[in-house]
């Protein structure tokens, strides 16, 4: 490999027009080689730890400084993927792993994202992609009536629905527009009292998507949840809220409901907000990130009550839909108000269809202007396993969770920290029932430590209402009732291990 | 297919185990079958029009207005990938695309991109994927040097690059950056203070990325150019007008300089802006999208003159550098700023290696939590192409936008608008000298959608210093030079046709 500094070319320098970068017989071949050395990762996953065992920097001691000037074969390269890069994976696909939130995966969303990619369309307005544009729009409505939304959030009502990167965008997005709506009212200059809800249990980059948005920090109300309503925000408290901010001068214009919060799934209830809302002009958002999904089955359908009254809802696909990274859909009732805040119109992408005001165009409705065509991935799922699939897969997880949740509540040293609702079970090591917080909180932070270190499992932590807890998220696609059960071997094993010690 | 209220399940209705998404020997099958799809579309890819030529709502009514309740056979939903999407598709692979830049792709970057989705990792921080976050420090770094950026914007320096979707994105992050910059200064409630300085030739992003970051829309300048400096800002005009603001107290905090201008590739002098940017604490962003690319090669490099004195600098690959959707590289000179302006620290994500500062969280570094493993992509486009083929693939491209220069230049009823800089050719048709101008736009757009309308190549307008113009941007990856010559051909066929009518 030679330097940088050999490459002393001039404008004169001869172009090798041999480099063809998209030659179709070798595509095919390589994709070949990969499609196979994908298939052996996934085969072979549950060899590898969960958690990467690696250390800070361990890969730029192993590659060289600068980019090579002559071309490697792809062998080589597909070897050190397997040799460099495979070690530093925390694998998320792997069936043991329970942290966080699982991003699913699926066979046919694979499909879907690799049509998308060849096709490499830029769908920023209708005519650049007409098919990307109203695949969107079809299966947007698609699954809003899986969840039984109102007409008034699909376009075959009076709303509509787009396909953003991850719910910040979601949120950044819809956020602007309701400041955007008060901004209109009350001019430009007083963006200083525009304030904003949500609970100490809402997602960090509420806070995010409100700080890049310019709402002052001091308005940003991250109102104090409790172990009462097991960390679900209550009604009372944000009115009274409300009402100090407006008695104060503020303007209240945004309110973020969680239906299942990243840390213990707490769902606050959407119904019991929608009157203060509407009496004060709140855009009211329901991040259903996570929890959304199950909301395909009748049976926790109602924790989405009350989300006709909303403005909008987001819910990821990546989660719990199998679609691999990244798919968030989000649904507006009002979408000219998504399209007041966020439109643009050059000269250089002014066209017919645009300016008849026929057509969507979805750069109107997101932070950037191009974008791919996510919803082919969405399409193949949906019609790959039908509804009747993934609600089987929620349900299956779910009931992989009741099981995990038995386990801990049978074992006497351990306890539920606050009650399963889908499948995340939030719990802690609590064997004796006099011990120090302090105390308990440093047993379980060993133990989590412990687990993870064996690289056979991967559980994360967080604390509510001042517990430190351990999550365990039930979800990776390839789970099996065998992974949880192993999982709690483990954990007790972990526990034994540490109260002998 | 059943309908939606057949699913009246409980939370007893069974559940079905035998649904496997992600069965690796299904998966390897229909894999194949797709990549011999994708191999057909791109062998195919000259039969298609390129501009689609269906009209808006076309697909709605072909497909059922609900997703289905049970599965479909994956051979019928490609044979509808076929039948009902390619339609709909304005193919940006074609070689007939000559349209806004094109989006370029190659057999690497595919690869890349497959075993990024296969991984499926989410590597907001270090230790949630420590190889996402380590390769692309490397790759980051490595493309630096190829650009000869100072060791400021680089890891192994005092700076350091990240990957984001979108320029949209790398322009949002670094104004909040400089936004809260100058806030912490002056107080939060003085964001009605600040202005940014942009031209009218900047990508309409930057006003969309201010209006989103609470930047008042009477405080973002958009300064006039004009064809005196072929449509590049005007040092001496924007240091008076920044002078003149700040005599009017008003705090400038962002200077969004381009390198390649959409419509017409007009480059601002970086060099020149340095001085007022530093004397005035304002954030020095330069915006090299599209261009950036060609500073590969030395005789292209001198347009980044300066670029050692800006604060960031955003570069999209996928518009170049053969990479697919979506990739666009920012180098801060500063990351601490941008860390400070957006990192979160929710309970959920802390660990032992984010604490104890040694590692690269990239959720600080962007508008989202979430991330995809992009980096693999341009890792494999630098390794399986090598610098020289890159800088020849560029020159080839520059090679064919001069010959479509020399075919304008010698044909008398065609004038070239501004001179070409890279591989885009801003031209129009004008026979007559002493022609009206409002008649000379109407016979280019007459033209511009007779070529379109026949599917054939696909070409955009632009309008600069009230001209309206066609660019022939030359760089989708399968163009040959007799795709130039017939695209000429034709063009001149359309202006012939036009001036006999």
């Amino acid at each position: 490999m030679g330097s940088l500094d050999d490459t002393n070319f001039t404008s004169d320098s001869p172009i090798l027009n041999e480099f063809k970068p998209l030659d179709p017989e070798e595509f095919r071949k390589q994709a070949y080689q990969t499609v196979d050395f994908i298939v052996d990762y996934y085969k072979n996953i549950e060899k590898y730890p969960v958690l990467s065992q690696v250390e800070p920097g361990y890969l730029r001691n192993h590659l060289p400084n600068t980019a090579p000037n002559e071309p490697e074969p792809f062998e080589s390269i597909l070897k050190d993927v397997q040799k460099e890069i495979i070690p530093g994976m925390t694998n998320w696909l792997s069936p043991n792993f329970f942290a966080f939130f699982p991003a699913t995966v699926s066979t046919a969303a694979f499909m879907g994202e690799m049509l998308c990619t060849s096709f490499n369309s830029v769908g920023f307005n209708w005519l650049a992609s007409p098919a990307a544009t109203e695949l969107e729009i079809v299966v947007m409505d698609w699954l809003a009536a899986m969840l039984k939304l109102p007409k008034s959030f699909m376009f075959s009502g009076s709303g509509g629905g787009v396909i953003q990167g991850t719910t910040s965008e979601a949120i950044l997005c819809t956020l602007v527009a309701a400041r955007d709506r008060a901004l209109e009212r009350i001019g430009e200059d007083n963006i200083g009292k525009l304030v904003v809800y949500g609970s100490d249990q809402t997602h960090s980059t509420f806070a995010k998507a409100c700080k890049i948005a310019g709402i002052l920090s001091c308005n940003v109300r991250s109102l104090h949840t409790t172990t009462d309503t097991y960390f679900s925000l209550s009604p009372t408290f944000v009115r009274a809220t409300i009402e100090a901010d407006v008695a104060a001068g503020f303007v209240p214009i945004y309110l973020c409901l969680t239906v299942g919060t990243t840390s213990s799934n707490a769902v606050d209830p959407i119904d019991q907000f929608a009157d203060m809302a509407s009496s004060h002009g709140i855009w009211l958002h329901v991040d259903a990130a996570y929890a959304g999904s199950a909301c395909i089955c009748p049976e926790f359908r109602h924790y989405l009550d009350g989300v006709e009254r909303a403005d909008s809802l987001s819910l990821s696909p990546h989660k719990w839909f199998l679609t691999y990274l990244d798919c968030c859909c989000l649904w507006v009732k009002n979408p000219s108000l998504l399209v007041r805040a966020l439109s643009t119109n050059p000269e250089y992408l002014k066209n017919k269809p645009s300016e008849s005001n026929s057509v969507v165009d979805y750069k109107d409705w997101q932070v950037g202007t191009g974008r791919k065509f996510r919803s082919l991935r969405l399409w193949l799922v949906l019609r790959s396993y039908g509804v009747v699939n993934l609600q089987s897969h929620i349900r299956s997880d779910v009931q992989m969770a009741k099981m995990f949740e038995g386990f801990a509540r049978a074992d006497p040293r351990f306890e539920i920290v606050v009650p399963r609702r889908f499948a995340l079970v939030c719990f802690r090591l609590n064997p004796n029932a006099d011990s120090e917080p302090s105390s308990i909180e440093l047993m379980n932070r060993k133990l989590l430590d412990w687990v993870n270190s064996t690289g056979r499992l991967y559980m994360t932590h967080s604390i509510v209402g001042g517990v430190y807890m351990l999550r365990f998220a039930v979800g990776a696609t390839l789970t099996e009732d065998s992974h949880v059960i192993a999982a709690w071997k483990l954990i007790k094993e972990g526990a034994d291990a540490l109260l002998a010690g």
